[in-house]
């Protein structure tokens, strides 16, 4: 993608997503119309709707020809990342906003001909937003992200994931990941996979492990972490297809051999 | 304890920690010495002794009758708590103040003869005091928090806990807590028990359990959750001593029934 065009893309994206949060600021202490989808466990409001549609709405007013994939499916359903693509997830962590009000974000990630281009990560609560540029480094708000540690232990590294890693399940053995637990120096669940991927890509984490993500969850910060030297892929090694469901394992480079043998069934 | 006296000693608390705060944040971006303590998880900094003789220095000059029971050893050795005692952890969190520079907390429970009369937690880099008189309610800065819901089930709940309790250990069966892990609606790990019990009272959690705490991780947090009707025991329902080291189930009354059976061995 030309520089000029991703420089204007990204001023019109960081302007709505910070325009969504800021609605949603003032509207989570109103009332919320909360339907549970398939299970309790997806929950979803009316706000992440709203805000999905107003960023759908958007993007089609001023960038017509792009495509879009949005978790609340107001976009388009796309079988190719050809062209240029908005992968959208209105309000990232819906469980941590219904129950917390706190530790969600909206997460916005472009992609190029499957290059992603542009992330945007806005912690709504803590007006906090992680943003990159492909080649011009990521930034906590204004501030310059410096590149991952160049040298770390798996036992010095602090790693975010989820406690069903350590519950039997079709992908690791359960053993294995215990011994990783007790390896590694701490870990840690948030309970928003951009934000995961955002603390990774400010160094406040080393590694974020996810059993399942959609390209919604991911598509954003994995633009971030790419951008201060760190690696993306699913549990195998293998590249993200960002067409459907996947295993990820996002971390610094430094650590990620030593982490592939515990992922072993 | 006479309640203007625990006023008078509530207001010189919170000045010192809010106080202690801001010097964290002011120096926290200088060089700080950290040595390991007795293992590389337990990482202390000079930041944390610092805070803690600055604590110690005022409560002896205001309160010279007063105990101090501290993380750093700057207070009394203390048998009993008789008396009006500061249980204190300068910084509570070591783990993410080192690798996250943020979700650490000063933690000050001040009992008298055993009760918990004041609790202080303050989320120092959010700036966010939680706090809490006998009594009195608790509060998240000035803001009253509402008693915890009446009514909830345990597949509702959102509870923190840490990875360990799903690796084998001498109090739990791994298989009940993979059952319980399963059975809730969500599980989060902050990495900050003092704030762990904080997110409680505000209700963004709905219990938190923990497999060893000392009684300064907890002193304060203790004051905070009772303030909104939770409860605090270890994890047979026993009242906690506060001498010692001892496990931890702080929850919302309604589901503390529901959760014992998953912690019996």
């Amino acid at each position: 993608m030309d520089e000029k065009l991703r420089n204007l893309i990204f001023v019109h994206a960081k302007k709505w997503v910070l325009e969504a949060g800021e609605e949603i600021r003032q509207s989570m202490y109103g009332d919320l119309s909360i339907e549970t989808k398939s299970s309790p466990d997806d929950l979803v409001t009316s706000l992440d709707k709203q805000t999905e549609r107003f960023l759908v709405h958007n993007i089609r007013e001023s960038f017509p020809t792009h495509f879009i994939l949005g978790e609340e499916g107001y976009g388009d359903d796309i079988e190719s990342l050809e062209g240029t693509t908005w992968i959208i997830d209105p309000i990232d962590g819906t469980m941590n906003f219904v129950h917390q009000k706190k530790n969600f974000s909206i997460s916005v990630g472009i992609y190029h001909d499957g290059q992603g281009e542009i992330g945007l990560v806005y912690d709504v609560m803590n007006d906090v937003l992680y943003q990159a540029k492909r080649g011009n480094g990521a930034y906590r708000n204004n501030e310059l992200l410096p590149p991952l540690k160049k040298s770390l232990l798996l036992e010095e590294s602090l790693v975010s994931m989820n406690h069903y890693w350590l519950c039997p399940n079709a992908l690791v053995d359960v053993n294995k990941m215990q011994q990783f637990v007790k390896k590694v120096r701490g870990s840690r669940t948030i309970g928003s996979a951009a934000l995961e991927l955002a603390y990774l890509a400010e160094g406040s984490t080393d590694g974020y492990l996810s059993l399942s993500l959609m390209p919604w969850d991911i598509a954003a910060g994995m633009v971030l972490v790419q951008e201060v030297g760190g690696t993306v892929t699913n549990i195998k090694g293998h590249p993200l297809s960002l067409l459907g469901k996947d295993s990820l394992l996002a971390c610094n480079k430094t650590i990620q051999r030593d982490i592939f043998p515990y992922l072993q069934k």
